[in-house]
């Protein structure tokens, strides 16, 4: 058993099911977890073994030398570290605010400012590998902010993930995972365009994945979410609402760059109609549906 | 030492570089060839070896028990198949033909029934895999046709791939390969638009391909493809003419069964802007320079 006592005190806000299975790593590492979120059930089993609940986020930061937030959307993010006794407001001097959602390279900025001009340091650390990466803490995290910033808390990050990498400055961690859902979009465009293609020939869908899926066209998405598409399952690993965000965040840090992403376009209007037609929790496989699956 | 009085003899017409290495294997594991191609320069070394020249196409073919094809477009099949004096015309009474070109389903459908109203057999088995797979006897081949001729032909095959499945009639193994194409198409729009917003954003995008290239953004594009565009190297692999070519069938084929697939419509528009730019014989990856690289 690891001391308690000599690890950081974390605060970890958001405890969804990506949040609540990082936080369980952090816990059974030996950290004493100060938790707040939206719903306190979701807390329960974090409580029960010696997590301690806030009702106030700021509160909880205020009582960590680590303060990890995992939660919706940009809006919720800066609403959590930007208001007048939100995070930066009531973290000690010296903490460390770890933000893991995926939100806006823009936002990461103006926090890790924020912060720094209050003696804290921030970073943006978004995650890939869903639900199964944050349960098995296997999730690649993609770091914006200082190389001391990093340094310090990499042990507390090691505890969730496997593939760690700090990507720049503040910023560079979410800039990574639009880059990552960028490639994403195309990708899965093509395993839902391909497979449409198959069975409309009239092929044995699944004889074709077997020809095709370890060569040129071979990929995680083909494997993954390919297979779902053809056993009609649909349920989400990562929801179609949530990858409509993160597009949406993309296209516009693109556009703002005067960087045309037809790919990326096409996947978002194909997304946002899904959407529309009432799949927005559905998982990104749903995409197969727009091609009449 | 293989006897090769116990191997059929086999008429290879398409010495390019993807035939010439196919062909070569067949002739090391001890089968007679008798060849054809539209430079005979490109077979020195198989004749050098054993095999036997033949000027026109349909001589070869009356030689052999087994005559495989890989040329360039569709209409140099069908012009090799159905002309006159063509494959069909000439060749022997229960011998199997094979296209390994990538060609429309369409037209390997008009050769089987042409082929089998005079008591041959033909096979369309198009090859993914590339040059390397030619060169490693790796290819995968997508075969369609009839099992017994698949099962003939089979051990003939696997000189040249490893992973050869028969994907239903007439026209399947080429539905497959465009299936394989299409899936292509949108892996490496993602791949080209994601490292490009990478670099528009100021990251280092060898570091980005570290973090993102074993998670759910992974793919043989990304991995091969992807790394080849960060290092400006477009020396083709596989040429965008052909992957024009390819796209332009399956659209097609797509657009006769009612299917849109608008990743590949925009794919297909990026790459003749490239072709029309002069960069038709560069490598698919030089999709990057769609995107400022």
């Amino acid at each position: 058993m690891t001391q308690a006592s000599d690890l950081p005190t974390i605060a970890f806000i958001g405890l969804g099911i990506m949040g609540g299975a990082m936080a369980g790593h952090l816990q059974a590492a030996g950290h004493l977890l100060h938790l707040s979120s939206r719903t306190r059930a979701k807390a329960a089993s974090l409580i029960a073994a010696g997590g301690v609940w806030h009702d106030d986020a700021g509160e909880a930061a205020a009582a960590a030398e680590i303060v990890i937030t995992m939660v919706g959307l940009p809006s919720d993010v800066e609403g959590l570290y930007l208001a007048p006794h939100g995070l930066i407001a009531r973290a000690r001097p010296g903490a460390v605010l770890i933000d893991m959602t995926t939100s806006t390279p823009s936002l990461a900025v103006r926090i890790a400012e924020a912060a720094a001009a209050r003696g804290l340091a921030a970073l943006d650390a978004p995650v890939s590998g869903g639900p199964q990466g944050a349960q098995s803490a296997k999730l690649s995290i993609m770091v914006g902010g200082t190389e001391d910033a990093f340094t310090r808390v990499l042990p507390v990050l090691q505890r969730m993930g496997t593939n760690i990498v700090r990507q720049g400055g503040p910023g560079a961690g979410q800039h990574c995972k639009m880059s990552n859902q960028v490639v994403i979009a195309g990708t899965i465009t093509g395993v839902a365009e391909g497979l449409a293609y198959a069975r409309r020939a009239g092929l044995d869908t699944e004889r074709v994945l077997q020809a095709i899926g370890t060569g040129a066209a071979g990929s995680f998405q083909l494997t993954v979410n390919g297979a779902a598409m053809l056993r009609g399952d649909f349920a989400p690993g990562f929801m179609i609402e949530h990858f409509i965000k993160d597009m949406t965040i993309a296209l516009a840090e693109a556009e703002a760059r005067g960087l045309d992403l037809p790919g990326l376009r096409t996947a978002l209007a194909q997304y946002r109609r899904l959407a529309e037609a009432g799949m927005a929790r559905e998982g990104t496989q749903a995409l197969a549906k727009a091609y009449g699956a």
